[in-house]
Order: structure tokens, then sequence, then C-alpha cells
């Protein structure tokens, strides 16, 4: 984990890696490095080297050091590569320590655990679908569409199978939802002080989703009105996922889904058919969803009995704890990145609530003493990641930046202390508190909690 | 292109690119094919095998035709692949045939030469940036953003050179927006009858771009108040790209925009920058952007002098016609795709306008006799693509489909005789007229024009 650490800081730690090794040679040889350091310490009203004039190519030759030599890069003077060289792209070479890691010795074997998505260097709302976060229970496979069939039975007047082709044709809706695994944030209650964003928060994604609302494929099988109180929804894979969801819920705005993001959803997570959950932690939204089952109570499978509840002081299970609550980070400047000078910073990150829309952001740069409304980037959307930023000039000091949500119920998102005396001391699950990201005055960000 | 003619159908021509080879023989073999076309007959209401109860696992054993026979998938019964598996994901082994593809003799060379994203097999509104259409002029290069220099000169108080860690640090925007090229239906100017929506509207994608506004960096080089009026953005490539925008467009809502769709700009849409003009045609979104110079007059460059301009019928130019009118299109069903038989489906497509929001999109099914208002998904965005969906259930006979769009201005989109009117006959950019698909009694659909 030590490399990742390094490798978070995208910007802000930009001579490990922004720069390749070539670059920063070159730089050095030219004796420009201390010249490009300096040049970050302006805040962003001064910022840029003045010129009197010219072109870009002059600007190049200006930072060469001779104003004689012009200079134009090779791929200003030669032919590029033609369209659809990659008729499937991909990032960028320079952007290959961007990727979804597992964090070692989190569980015993790498099918029953965890990738983290790279939140520290994202932007905006959408998660790239390849670097969606990945939890499973038993593995991923990429199954054949044509021969996957998904099943409506129990309390219903006609039980049915449907082939995707059939799924495909029915009344179709598309909207962006943010994913959440409750077990996101949970070595903080412990303290652990998990040393990045991407290790901290990045159980979480957000995607437009595609598919048929339930609630069409529920009136076509003839759900029992009177007794069909709860469903059951079960994924194909090996591991027996079996989950609850009571059925207001699950007629109100839960989606069979075969798309993310634009295209068929990736295999692993769920190919060819999901479960789409809005607001509810992620282990609801049935990957490889195979069947439905319509019942009269809540199920109490082993991934709803055992695993994902909460044990509270008096001994006492909170079970069935599905909705997401209001939650907030700040994605960067984050802990593992490292300021290079002290000057103007835009402050980044992401707020959502499995109860609706993000009404306001607030961060604090001196540790919660004071804080400020930040920005919040459009469109807004109920159960759906909000970007904020918000301005700032760091003066050198060391501090603490914290940022903190209160959705359209009036939620406040709390602090960890607070959670903690409602909660007890044996959570493992749904650790939604205010996120510390302590500031040394050397630049560095590291994860500490304050109370 | 004959083979992309079959393969652009997914749901609705299922035996060509939804069924392996292997399953294809396997359902004959078994005999079952013919019921599973039949199965496809019944309308969505009456869509599913009735069975009397038992669980998924029953019902593959059913459809065996051996109610004795249990059939487990491999999947169902074996450990998948482990998390970060592939670090960056990428979509399943089943969906190859979903991709960017250039339409063979269009250009010269490739690397002037544009690819066209594959609206029929796409979902919702975001474009997975891997499948974003391209229109390069001297094509593509991956830039070394460590190395790129971005500059603001002409008619400011301080012209300035900025790296990539500079403007990374200024208060960054998130937005979704459409970019089409101004050539965008192109073809069927002549009433060529392109033979797929992705050579005929594909030159249009969708994505949440991030950047900082072009007004902060104007600001902060004291752009002349007074005097200018205009404004060149200039990229690296080889090709000398340059596009004169007015400067009110340039400080109302354009990006200096390094980020698409959550991660860094991919190198073929411009990495590591590229200006984003919400509403206006592709090419003016500079790619690879290097420079901005502030003027008091229009530039008059190659690309909005000899191209992308409009001949019109007093042989006047229609000239820095930046702005995309509103239009639509329906992806699916539309032509090259096949109807497997009559029944319900879901008609569905997009709508975008320059000018602002989509307010309204009817649909038709019996070639603009009578129309109906689809559902529009949400968020609804402005200058972004909206998706809309609607009910339809075909009786079998031959008929027409259109889509037509409303914006927030309340502009109609016009058919093409009604474009035709005001541009006369030597128009080859800006088309936005309603599209026809012509569906035949065999479930066949071609591209024809009506008036």
């Amino acid at each position: 984990m030590a490399d990742d650490i390094k490798k978070v800081g995208r910007i802000l730690s930009a001579p490990e890696n922004f720069l390749d090794a070539e670059l920063t040679q070159e730089i050095t040889t030219k004796g420009l490095n201390k010249a490009r350091r300096g040049f970050l310490v302006k805040s962003f009203l001064a910022a840029g080297t003045a010129l009197a004039g010219g072109s870009a190519i002059a600007a190049s030759a200006k930072r060469t050091g001779d104003p004689n030599i012009l200079f134009l890069p090779e791929h200003s003077t030669t032919l590029g590569k033609p369209v659809a060289a990659n008729p499937y792209g991909m990032p960028s070479k320079y952007e290959t320590n961007l990727l979804r890691r597992e964090s070692p010795g989190l569980t015993r074997v790498s099918a029953a655990s965890v990738s983290f998505a790279p939140l520290q260097g994202l932007f905006g709302i959408i998660t790239p679908s390849g670097l969606h976060f990945e939890r499973h229970h038993q593995g991923w496979h990429d199954i054949d569409p044509s021969k996957h069939r998904f099943m409506i039975n129990g309390l219903v007047k006609n039980s049915k199978v449907y082939t995707m082709d059939d799924l495909m044709r029915l009344p179709s809706v598309s909207r962006m939802h943010f994913i959440e695994c409750g077990a996101n944030t949970a070595m903080e209650w412990g303290n652990v002080a998990v040393p990045t964003v991407q290790y901290t928060h990045g159980m979480l994604s957000c995607s437009e989703f595609t598919g048929v609302p339930l609630s069409v494929l529920l009136e076509d099988c003839g759900y029992d009105k009177k007794n069909g109180k709860f469903i059951l929804a079960e994924g194909s894979d090996g591991s027996g996922m079996t989950r609850t969801i009571p059925i207001d819920q699950a007629l109100d705005d839960v989606i069979v889904a075969w798309a993310m993001n634009g295209e068929m959803l990736r295999p692993e997570n769920g190919y060819p058919l999901r479960l789409v959950v809005p607001g509810v932690q992620g282990v609801s939204w049935v990957k490889w969803l195979r069947r439905i089952e319509v019942g009269d109570k809540p199920y109490a499978t082993k991934d709803e009995a055992i695993h994902y509840i909460d044990l509270m002081p008096d001994g006492s299970h909170r079970q069935y704890t599905s909705v997401q609550e209001c939650k907030s980070v700040i994605t960067s400047p984050s802990a593992g990145q490292k300021l290079l000078d002290k000057g103007f910073y835009n402050i980044t990150g992401l707020a959502w609530s499995g109860r609706g829309k993000v009404k306001r952001v607030d961060v604090s740069v001196d540790g919660g003493k004071t804080w400020k409304t930040a920005r919040l980037e459009t469109p807004v959307v109920s159960k759906c990641l909000t970007r904020f930023n918000i301005d700032w000039v760091w003066d050198g000091s060391p501090t603490i930046l914290q940022s903190r949500a209160i959705d359209e119920t009036g939620y406040v998102q709390p602090k960890i202390n607070e959670l903690r005396e409602v909660r007890g001391t044996r959570s493992v699950y749904h650790n939604n508190a205010i996120q510390s990201w302590q500031l040394a005055a050397s630049g560095e960000l590291s994860n500490v909690q304050t109370y």
C-alpha cells in the first residue's frame, strides 16, 4: 500500500506521479525545477508567466531559457493516429496510476474482496465504469446474456421467466444514482487511520443506470397486493446472495437494470442484469440478478441476519438498515496527497444522501471551528452524488480540513463521536461521520480523527 | 459496411448478434428455436413463461424441455474472478460488436476522418468515453501533460502561460453537455439513405466535463473589456485548428476542460486539455488546446471561412453558424435493425438543443400523421442530451417512425423540406431535420426521406 500512498496525489504531489522520470531529469538538468516549484507558490490570481505577447510556440521557447530557440513539440509537426485506432477507447498512457485497488489482507481471498475506486483522482459525479468499485462474495463472471434468465415467482398470479430480449423490449427508464457499500468507511470506526480517501471512502460510485422499473414487472406478473409485503432478490453467482426489500420500496424507484453509463453493465458490476435500489446500501443491488420472489415477511437471509447489521449498545441488532444516510468527503486535497506550497487551491469533494437531494455542503479549513458553504455543481439529483467545490488560500499553517453535508430532509452529517453515542463501539457498517484530513506545515495530508 | 448493418441491431435482430453461434446451434438442436421466437410474439403484458412456482433453477430445467433435469450454469457453481482482475475494467466479451466505426471512403486518410458513435446500442444520455465519436483533422496524439502549456495572449493586460498543474488548482466546474459535429447528418441533405443511425447521427456524444471556466482565466489575464470582442482558440496538433468565438459566449459558459466522465480526457478527445463550448458545433471545442487569443474582430480562419459554412440560395455564406439547433432522433428501433415480430416495443431516442433545455419530444408511428408526446428521462439539462421513451405496440403493418423535438425557446425541429426552403440545395452542414425510419412488414427498418 505504501506505493499507492505516494501515487494518489495527483496534481498536488506532482513530482511523484505527474511528471515522468525523463522529464524530471530534463527539468533538473536545465535547472528549471526550482523555477517550476516557485511558480506554484503564487496564488491563482497571480498565477501564470507574464509575457509581452507572441505565440505559444514562443512561450515554449521562453521556458527553455533561450528565446532564440523555437521549439515545436512533435505532435504539432506530425500526422497523428487515425480515427478508430482504438475502436473502443482507453485512457492516456500517462494515467495508468489511477486504478481501482484492493486493500491487501482485507479478506482471505480476492474473489470475496473489495476493490476501491480512486476518488482522489476523479472529477464530477460520474464514475468511469472502468474504475467502478467492486465487492464480490464469490468472484465475478462474464455471463452469456443469451443464456441468462430472470424469474419472478412467489406471491404472484403468474410466475414468469424473462429472457434479456424480453426485458429490453419493455418500457425503460434512465436515472443517475450513487451506490455505496454498507461497509464503506468501516475502518474509521476503529480509528485505524486508513491512509487515503481511496481506501476510506472508495466503496462508492455513481452512474446513469437504464432498465425496466421493477414495478412494471411485478404488475406484469400480477403480484399479490394484499399479502405481498416484501421481495427477495437473488443473484446467480455462487455466493447465494439474497436480500429482502420492502414492497413499497420495490414499487417506488427500484430498477431491473442492464445498462450503466450508456452501455451494457460491465461483468464485474453484474452483467447482464442487476438490481438498482436507489439510496440503499450496495449489497441490496444484487448483481447477476436471476430471481425476485414476492413474500409476506422478511427473509432473514445470511447476508441480512449475519452480515450488514449493526450490533447496538443494548445488544440488539440494527437489522435491515438499508438506507445510506447523508455523508460527504473532501476528495482533494486528501490524505496521501501533498501540497507543494501555500497559495490558492480548489477544495473539492462529494456529498450524497440515500434520503433524497443534498441541500448544502459546508467546508471547514480550521478543524470545525468555522464553516463556509461550498458551491454545488449541477444537476443536483436525488440519491445521486453531488460534487462540491470551494476556493481556499492556504497560508502554510498546519490545520484540519473537513466537509459536512445536509440533505433535503434537514439531516446533518454527524461527527464520529455523535455517531458513537447512538451506535456504541461495536458497529462495523454504516459509518457516515465527518471525515478529517490533517494538513502538516510540510504540505503532507493524513487521516486523523477529531471529536 | 454491410457487416455493420447486420450488427447494429441489438435486441431486435437477436439471432445475428445477441446469441453466440454455439447457443444458436444448441437451441436449434433442442428444437427450441421456434419456441423462443414465438415467445417474442407476445406483447409485454403477456410476456414471460407462466410457471406454477419453483426456483430459477427449475425454470432453467423447464426450458431444456425435461423437467427432471436440473441445470445449474457454471457461474453458479464456481469461484469467479477476483476483484481488480482488471484494475481498469472493460465491457463484456459479448459486447464486442458495439464499437465506434469509420465510414470507409468518407475521407482520403483515416487521420483526417470521422468515427461514429454506435447510438443504436447506447442507453441514457452519458456516452461511454470509449465510444465517444472522433473527428480529427490531422490525427490524434497522446500528449505528455507535464510538458503541455496553455497560453492566453492578445488584448490582455498580462499574457500568461499555464501548466496543467496551474490550471488544476483553479476553481473548477463540472457540467453535462452534448457535443455534435456541424457535419452530423450531412449525408441526409443529399438523400443518400445512410444505412444506420450510427452513420446518420453518430457524430454526437454527451459527457460530464470538468475544468476551469474560461471567464476565470480571462479575468486572471486582465482581458480588454472595451476592445476584446472575440477570442481565438488554437489546438496544438498539426492541423492548425483555430476557431473564433464571440467574447460574450466565451464569458458565459465556456470551459477549459481536462476531465470527461469523471476521469482525465481521453487522448482522442483532446487530452490533456480541450475547450468545451456548450451548444456549439464540435469544431469549436478545440482539442489539445494550447492558446487563446483575445481580439477585436473575428479571425476568419480556414476552418470558419472555407469549412463549416453554409452556401445559401442567394450565394452568400452563412458563416460563424455555431449553435446547433434543436434536433432529435429515434435510436431504437432504427435503420439496420429488424423487429423479430409484432407486439410491444419501447421506442427510445435522443433529443438536444444548443439553445437550452429540451421541452418536449413527440413521436409519430404513422409517418407524421399523428403525434404522441414521449416521456423524458431526468435530469433534463440545458445543452445536454435528453433521453426519451414511449410505449408502442406494432401491429405488423409497414409504417414510418419519426421523432420531433421542441426546445425551451419554442423552436420546433423542422422537416427536411422546411429546412431546404430556407437553406437551398447547397448546404453540407447543420442538418437538424426530422429523421424517418421506414418499417417494412418483414420487420426490417431502413432510412427514408419523407416530405
